[in-house]
């Protein structure tokens, strides 16, 4: 069912799904990479964690009505996506303090942001994805302003559906990062992956870091915790 | 008539004005300091172009309705101006990329930029100026929404009357930063400077930059191109 690798990113391959005009299968990769790929390392069995994480949550934020390219899951380490043509911009919601803000604001990790903050990076790894504003969005994403505006809604529409999906297994939701696609029809989509590879996780109530952030500071071991979100999130079902 | 000195800048000092309550005195010095301070010269008489620079630039601005800070020129290197409270952001407007939005983008130089592009960096030497959104902006800067777009605003009328300003003395205004502050009755008003220091001036016909990238860049005399600012001003009077 897999035709030509078409991409291959630092976490995920992207293949022509054959015989399925408009689909694109994406596989997981065990790999995982941190500070702009400086830091990379290999983790058997990370690639099915993260499949399997991404393909419970995009569902479950499909049942809430967003619109996302997930159509379902095809094994360990595959998806099944509709086609679109990604929007080079990183969307990052934060709902509390932790990372790059820290250092760009001079603000405290664990400061709560109220409202959250939209945050726009340049998907260009030449660059180092660099923190960009509105004005420069329009000038190299090819997007218009409305469409930027409607991105950066559903961004804080998904917060709120993820917060809730976070809520209900005793998450802490600080922050995360999405990608947007366009449909063959136009329309804007959640694109890329959900998972503790693009969201910072913190336990509710002992603030342990259920994410990335473990590896990039090598303070806890990827698979374990990786492990435990999914774990949770099939409790849930 | 100069009072405590109560702030030294890179460029100036900013003095008390003694029996003249709600005023200050501005003093520009002959230094030159460049990428956050980490080059450093003094070219003595500076302080007399850009006082007088800056002088000419705020009356014409004022004679087209922007209300700034300045008051009037005092003498050779001093300028007596409104007391404000600085709000801590650069508010940087590009007609054309140069300088650190064709590293950030990877655009070339010389890109029109149409519309101009107002970009916003927290004023914070410790943080190294950091380039920010507007709702980091709102998070650090102790602004509204509605004075955030109303700074915004004026700055992009600003540019178009500095545009007229240098296109008269045959210059290209490239990009410039700006900084507002905001008076005992809570108005907002055009602060700081405007001059070779905080503008990228281009000649219009030879494309020789007449600011203070020849000290950056270490490809020119700085005097001798502020001067040639100050003479063109000068003429137009």
């Amino acid at each position: 069912m897999k035709g030509a690798l078409l991409y291959e990113g630092k976490a995920k391959q992207v293949y022509e799904a054959k015989d399925a005009t408009g689909k694109l299968i994406l596989s997981y990769k065990n790999d995982a990479t941190a500070f702009n790929g400086e830091k990379k390392s290999v983790f058997p069995g990370k690639g099915r964690l993260n499949n399997e994480i991404a393909a419970h949550i995009f569902s479950m934020l499909q049942d809430q009505g967003v619109k996302t390219h997930f159509i379902e899951r095809l094994n360990e380490t595959e998806q099944l996506v509709w086609q679109t043509e990604i929007i080079p911009l990183e969307v990052v919601v934060r709902n509390v303090a932790a990372g790059s803000i820290t250092k760009r604001l001079g603000i405290e990790e664990k400061t709560v942001l109220e409202p959250p903050i939209v945050e726009l990076f340049y998907k260009d790894d030449a660059l180092g994805d660099p923190l960009i504003n509105d004005e420069h969005a329009l000038l190299v994403a090819s997007i218009t302003q409305a469409e930027l505006q409607e991105i950066k809604t559903k961004a804080l529409a998904i917060n709120i559906h993820l917060q809730h999906i976070f809520q209900a297994i005793r998450i802490q939701l600080v922050d995360f990062k999405l990608e947007f696609g366009r449909l063959a029809c136009g329309s804007i989509v959640l694109a890329d992956e959900v998972s503790p590879d693009t969201c910072r996780l913190w336990d509710v109530a002992t603030f342990e870091k259920l994410d990335k952030d473990v590896f990039r500071q090598g303070t806890g071991d990827l698979l374990t915790v990786y492990e435990e979100i999914l774990n949770r999130l099939e409790e849930q079902k």
